[in-house]
Formats: structure tokens, C-alpha cells, sequence
């Protein structure tokens, strides 16, 4: 139990704990922003979901797909692509004894250009501030990943 | 290494560990069940998987997508949108010391609606099945996150 | 702190933390893979990003899907489907303290079947190369959740 205990005492593993729950928080209010276009635009994918609507052949018509609802998907997927190895390499980063300076500029980074990323996606902002937060969060991560490897290698 | 043991002799880390892995196991089953509803129906993505089938021009009229085959999809992706945060959370409210029996009621409701959420998914169970499971997995997410994020705060 | 260091100097978690990292390496690629099939076909999914392609109505065209961008998507899904059980159960696993010899097998086993398996989902190459590809890695997952749930069981 101690051991546990000085586990999260480690300010770096606080860091990322905090910065990782911003942006899986964050992920999952996707979630809540598809389900509120689907009820506003009438868009569903499954027949039981428009029972409410209308009954029958007529519920049909809501089974369709619908630029505002694939939009917030497409943003919550690229979250996906994105967020996964932020977490993976992330947590194996902190758990290496970074310098905490270092540690959270890449996590402060990560967090602040992956927000900039949604809202340029949802908005829509013309390119590049879509492709250039996508940038920043990538290279953050490899960066991480180059720091992870170099100081434990371990084939 | 002692140290190492000891963080799995804690008993919130075994039991995430059990739990974790019991709705990972879940959720890769989700992959045996497309392939088979693939198999049952004849319905594939990729021409090179439908070569057993028929050849030529003629293995095309199998490259379709099908309800049923979609609908388990779906069902899949939305374990993902789901798992990823509960993985990611979970974890570090696990390493944040929680009490053991508050810990396990989270897991056992998060897996449980889970579980729940997938059988609403498939059979197809009529609204609020599918709904009210999906929110309770959320909500128990959102629990964990709120109180990892109150012990372990670090911008 | 000693602590946190002792955890990073334990091998199994240093070889842990190199293959997940290298796996994750792969799977970020297939975004970069993605864009770049995306620019030299002239395929995309949002308006904005045919701006610099066409103006108005004549960029329209370009919002389309293509097969050879679809392909690596589900390659990229399938990545994510399968490695977000491994990293999950990976971890837990190597916390658990396995044999070294035991985990590394199962670690360069798992990356070198998805490595593998994009090669034979880009390529294309026939089956059953995609698909034995894919049990080996699904195999190598359940092999660890097995072993972990057999020694750190807590319902």
C-alpha cells in the first residue's frame, strides 16, 4: 500500500493523471455532442432509436446518415486515433522519470491542441488549423515516444 | 521487483485487473461475432476475403455491407468510445487509492452495464434498454474521473 | 521516487514499454498513410480540406470515398480493435510479474503478427495471410488475459 501510495505522490504521474482525465473527458462529451445532433437533425442508425418518432415504415425515413451527425463522428474517431497512443506512451513516459518541465509541456501541448483540434473541426475553421493542431498532438507524441525508447530499450 | 508485487497485492489493482480484462475479453469477442455474422451472411469488405466464395467479377456481389453486420459494428465502436476512457480513468483512480469497496462497486456497475449495453445492442432490446445502460457506464466513468481529479488535481 | 524508478527498472515492464511503444508507432503511420492516400487520390471527407483544390461547388467532387483510402481506414480500425486489448491487458499483465523469457515471447509475437497484418491488409496479399495474422496477435491477448485473471482473480 505505501508503494501505491508514493506511486501517485510522484508529481509527474499527478500531471499526467490530470491531463489524461481532461482529455478523456473531453472524448466523451463526442459521445453527448453525437447524441444531441441525432435528436436534433432527426438521424439515427438503428430502428429501435426513432420508436419515439413514429412507428413503423414511417420511422425509416430517419435511418439515414447526415453530414452533422458523420462530422462529430469523424472528429470523435480522429480523438480515437489520437488519444490511445497519447495514453499508452503517455503513462510508459511518466513511469520513465521525466523532468516534470519537460513532462508538462508535452502534456499541456497534447491537451491545449487536441481541444484546438475539435473546435476547428466542429466550427468548421478553414485548414490549416485543423491539420496543424493534428500536428502539434502528433508530434507531441512521438516525441514521447522517442524519450521512451531511447532511455528504455528493451528488445 | 518487491515493489512491483506489491502494487498487484493491492487489492483495488487486482480488482481492476480482473475487471479490465473481463470487459476487454467482451469487447474482442465483438471482432469473433462480425467475422461470423461476415461468414453467415456473405458479406464482405475486402475482395481478397471473399476468394473462397467465387472468383472474379462474381466474388463482387458479396463486397456489400448488411444490417446485421453493421449493427454488431456499431455495437463495437461504441464499446471503444466507452472502454478507452474507463481503461484510461479507471487505472489511475485505482493508483490514486480509493476505498476498496467503493472501487468495486464502480467496476462492477461499469462491466455489468456494459455487458447489459451490448446484449440491448444485438438482440435488438427496444429503447431505453440500450440507453439507460450506456448511461450508467458514463456516469460511472464521469464518477471516477471527478474523484481522481479532486485527490490528484496537478495543471 | 525510488519507488517509481524501481517500477521503469523492472525488465518486464522496460520490454513491456518498448513493444507497446513500437506497436503504437505502427498504428500512428496509419493516419500518415491515410493522408497521404488521401492527397494523391484527391479524396476527402470535409469541404475545408479541398479549399486548396477547388473552389465552391467544383470542390464537391472531391468529397468522396475511395476504396484505396478505405482500406488502410479498416486497417487502422483493426489496429485499434486489437491494440487497445493489448495495451489493457499487456500492462496489467506485466505488472503481475511473469516469467521475462514468458513475456517478451508474448510481446514480439503480438507486434510481429500486426505488423505483419498490415502488410497483408495494404498489399493486398491473399488469405490466409491477413487472417492468421490476425489470430496470433488475438491469441497472444487472451494467452496474457488467461495467465492474468489465473493469478490476480478478484470479483
Amino acid at each position: 500500500m505505501a508503494d501505491l501510495k508514493q506511486l501517485m505522490d510522484n508529481e509527474v504521474m499527478m500531471a499526467f493523471a490530470t491531463y489524461a482525465t481532461i482529455i478523456l473527458g473531453k472524448m466523451m462529451l463526442m459521445s453527448t455532442v453525437t447524441a444531441l445532433k441525432r435528436l436534433n437533425n432527426k438521424v439515427f442508425a438503428n430502428p429501435e432509436d426513432c420508436a419515439a418518432f413514429a412507428k413503423g415504415e414511417n420511422a425509416k425515413k430517419f435511418l439515414r446518415t447526415d453530414d452533422n451527425v458523420e462530422r462529430v463522428r469523424r472528429a470523435h474517431l480522429n480523438d480515437i486515433e489520437n488519444i490511445i497512443p497519447f495514453l499508452g506512451i503517455g503513462l510508459l513516459y511518466s513511469l520513465s522519470g521525466p523532468d516534470l518541465s519537460t513532462a508538462l509541456m508535452h502534456f499541456r501541448l497534447f491537451v491545449g491542441a487536441r481541444i484546438y483540434h475539435t473546435i476547428a473541426y466542429l466550427t468548421p475553421l478553414p485548414q490549416p488549423n485543423r491539420g496543424l493542431s493534428y500536428f502539434i498532438g502528433y508530434g507531441v507524441t512521438w516525441s514521447m515516444a522517442y524519450r521512451l525508447i531511447k532511455s528504455k530499450l528493451y528488445l
